[in-house]
């Protein structure tokens, strides 16, 4: 069983994170293959960064043929639709993810993110993915998605913010709202005394499901069928889809 | 890493269908253990038999302690939040289980369960965990759940059933609302062309991951903590939760 | 007309509010006969608890045939959809009357229930039966359902949460949220100049006008009909249903 | 118990198939007192009816103080909101009466009403009373509300159209969706099985279980208050509120 | 193009202002032709003074055939589905139009509206239109409608009360809850430094729009027809519509 | 006033069919530029070509700076939220300003587009946008997007489609759900008796409304405040936006 996990931007740090937080919990017999974005922004902290980090996801689900398995691993879930479209597998975003092991741990789960400009892109797929009735609130700490690991701070803003988002909003459990948070959740769960969960190990163990089950998207109605190959232009000329 | 399903009717013949679906997807150093109910209905077809097969769950739980998490094994997912404050690990009902792993498979998903005197449950179901725009069709093949096994026709039948909902629904994947049916999911699957999904192997793969992640039911708020206890009377005296 | 009110719990000095509340709304030539429940949980305070008391419910069902409506007065509203398929008239549970009655007294009601644990049970219900918009708030006043009548405090303390509720919600009514607090109504109400929705007494209203109009549970798509009969096994035998 | 039913719309022989329908199953010691608007349609059956019905609703009330409720009779629930704020006891409209007793005898309802020209009233109003889950479907007859009485035909067809709804609905139960339909709810019911809901009987149900507990629309908030008064100018000038 | 605004109130002080924020953004070309109701309330603050300003609106409709849409000027919207049915072009109501025009500006918008007791319909009216997500808050001033013009504080208090609302509520943009408040809309703009959308405008420029593209409401489906002819009775005889 | 209108795919034929659209009904003093994508796919027809039209979108807007509104003349909405980031004036999808429009035109509409791989995306975007109730269904007449201009039976294949939905929904009015379609608008309109609505056009009406109002996006909350600056890598690195 093989699992690709792409970081959608091109920080190949935080592709150590999310490959560590992989490795924790993948089953002794499955390939975890972590790979860096070679396009696009270095980080993603806006719908136009999520939007320009589409083309490198679906380069790298391309280059990385034949897995159980794809994890996208940024909390916005960019081009997850369009991933599903490429990938032979099926495709999860983290997002996506903790959000559906999360809401089974308890009546209601909080989210604590990045910028706060983030959390409007959050609050989209807690609805879209149908748990508005779970996410009780999306908090953020407004620490740059890069300086996670360079500050030495991070780890004890985000756990606090971690325990007062549990406290006001009566919640049974938190989510971590970036990938870049993945190293932290030891620390943060033993502190704050309640589930913790980060969408890297999440998206490992639900595609580790899916793949044991012999699943696939699903491609009957057609939407998740292979995009229709037609002309491509300009920059993003290499992009066309192949004629069969 | 060990899980304990429960299979909430005081059939046998059933546990061992439901055992196997299990260890078909574990992972390789995971324990199942497999566990009938010894008490309440033969066969789970009513609101009325949901309601009696919960002190038998209970009992099954509180006979299995120590586990990393615990499966209802029937498509109601009867007495789940009592089997939540009483166990020590997470508890997965299977049409929760199988809910949150088809969801992402594709636009919607159809469900075909046994009596439609059950069609009413599993709404209830689909509405409260968030799949109410994911759940596009809930369908009946009235077979008894004792029959499932031992109908040759069953199979057949139920594979016509899945076919004509997904291209009723609008459908990309199909669940099978039925622990009985889990020995169904190959051949299904290989005659309707669309993801398959049974509630046994999701509940294990998500439980997986749980248990992987080091998770358990959160208990901040109280409403998961173990319940208080008291008085009992009556039939139900063996019940009474024991003071500390 | 003959009115049964089932207390789901073992504790008759409830009985003896609840009946009292009843006999206080009761139509002159209305039967009202209020029973105890004789197994199971001296106070509901957990799912646990409720998933325990509905084996109790269906036996004082059972043992007052032929009333013409039956309520019951837990306001978790346990076992209410197993109860509908056993009994041959309608059956309410409180807090599903408390909430029908009050959504039309103002835009929006309150709910001041005793523990903390039990909202995310009411929330269920605001949510199963349509009360979204109405129920503005669920707040507890963590005064154990067995001291509601020996605390000479209780009223007070409840008085000042329902006002408090009332202001921090912007609601124009609220609701009691357990059968034990059905003797404060007319003190409460008097205190906080708002209605104050009981829902014994509403039950009561609710199941007359039923009675009155002749109507009882559809049992068309069946999944109200009787549940089918079928063997039961240990502690539960009793509750095997016969073969007609 | 004094309840007060008032007929929107002109026609007096309207006004005594509700009274009937109201006096068969009010209360023995309650009075009904059931009065004919004396401006505006004859018989209401558009959005702009309704509008117009409204000055003789709010006349009918101030002309009739003191009762214990008032109760709308007509389907549409014309002026609901302005007549709460006028009115010195609970106000109910049948279309809200007949959903809230609906909805605990089933999964679902069907609603059979008159001119499909009416059917986005009705529509708004479930949606709006939270009835969006029970609500499985509204039908119309395409009889005048006016032939309902000297249309010999008119019970037959609508107990068909009643028994359709129920099979293509999937419901439990039936609303019938005219007041002027409050005569047939016996024919019916015998007829096709399943509970027939009649929304003046309903009502008044609902308003006796009000009164019997003393419950007055909530004016806390303000929003039900008496409207505050001013100056009025024209052919409306006789409804100006007096100042106090 | 001609569009007709109608101010369902009766004061012509309140029609001009009206008149001037619907020619600030008129197309050159556009002829704008400001009506004052000439029966009914001086001012419209209550469920009963909305109702009791229909016939009003209805009659200024009618006196102003021709017109390529109709502007409701209240932000109660009231009786806008009667005017649809009467009206021979498109109908827009000032709440309706401000939050098409709000929604796609931001994430979510605020309400700051008149006196409190209107909240609930602006509520409604979120509700009914689509704006559950994107409205965050409905916040009222307490300046009575007819003190807005006189009152030389109006403009600072409702412009604290945006800047509060839009912090509290964490929203991009503020709507303006009253057509007495068109005029206000330029200040309150430069001063909270965010989108304030008034109705008046918003609704000329959505009529526009219709008018350009040669739309008229639907009658398919018969319910925004003509109403039906039929008698009417007492003071309202002269609404009675005439037979073809 | 200037108003410029992107056509995200490549195909300059399309760009002037869009063009066309919205001259048709711009005020005589606005300016319409439209502008056809430099990079891409020459349709899209994919979530997998509306991901990669994001960039040309992205560039389209840089390179025309200073327009009072910008719209997206594709009706899957792509990379909106992004554009709003980047734009210094309100951003419109076509499928946004369609439904806005569509919805007071009566109680539903339908949308009928292109191919059926394409009507998951305008489920997303109908109740993204709030319209779940207005919008009835959602139509494919399988006609890929380049063949709508070139194939002389598009246009009456779509007719019959609009008219088909139109009854099957019980709506009211349709939308195009096709930029390509704009030119169709008053032939289908002309033989379908009811509203037909295009987007392009609805577009230009909107944005001119927000234009005459003065109004832009608001960025307070920073989720559409300008993306902040960061390295960009490999092939889209010239979409990295410049440190101020």
């Amino acid at each position: 069983m093989r699992i690709v996990i792409i970081n959608p931007n091109t920080t190949t740090a935080m592709t150590a994170v999310i490959d560590a937080a992989a490795r924790g919990v993948a089953r002794p017999d499955a390939e975890i293959v972590s790979v860096t974005s070679t396009m696009g922004p270095a980080s993603i902290e806006s719908h136009y960064d999520e939007a320009m980090a589409v083309p490198g996801i679906v380069d790298a689900i391309e280059d990385n043929p034949g897995a159980d398995g794809y994890l996208l691993a940024c909390f916005g879930d960019p081009g997850l639709d369009a991933a599903r479209e490429v990938a032979g597998a099926p495709v999860l975003g983290i997002a996506e993810a903790a959000m559906h092991l999360a809401a089974p741990l308890g009546r209601g789960f909080s989210v604590v993110t990045t910028a706060s400009r983030t959390i409007g892109r959050a609050a989209d797929l807690v609805e879209h993915y149908g748990f508005t009735r779970s996410c009780r609130g999306i908090h953020a700490c407004e620490i740059p998605v890069l300086e996670l690991e360079s500050n030495p701070e991070a780890v004890g803003i985000i756990t606090k913010m971690c325990a007062e988002a549990l406290a006001a909003d009566g919640s049974d459990a938190v989510v971590l709202g970036c990938a870049g948070m993945a190293g932290f959740v030891g620390d943060i769960g033993a502190a704050v005394g309640a589930p913790v969960i980060d969408g890297v190990a999440a998206g490992v163990g639900m595609l580790t499901a899916m793949a044991a089950m012999g699943l696939r998207t699903g491609t009957r109605t057609g939407e998740f069928a292979p995009p229709p190959p037609k002309p491509y232009t300009g920059l993003l000329t290499p992009f066309a889809r192949p004629q069969d």
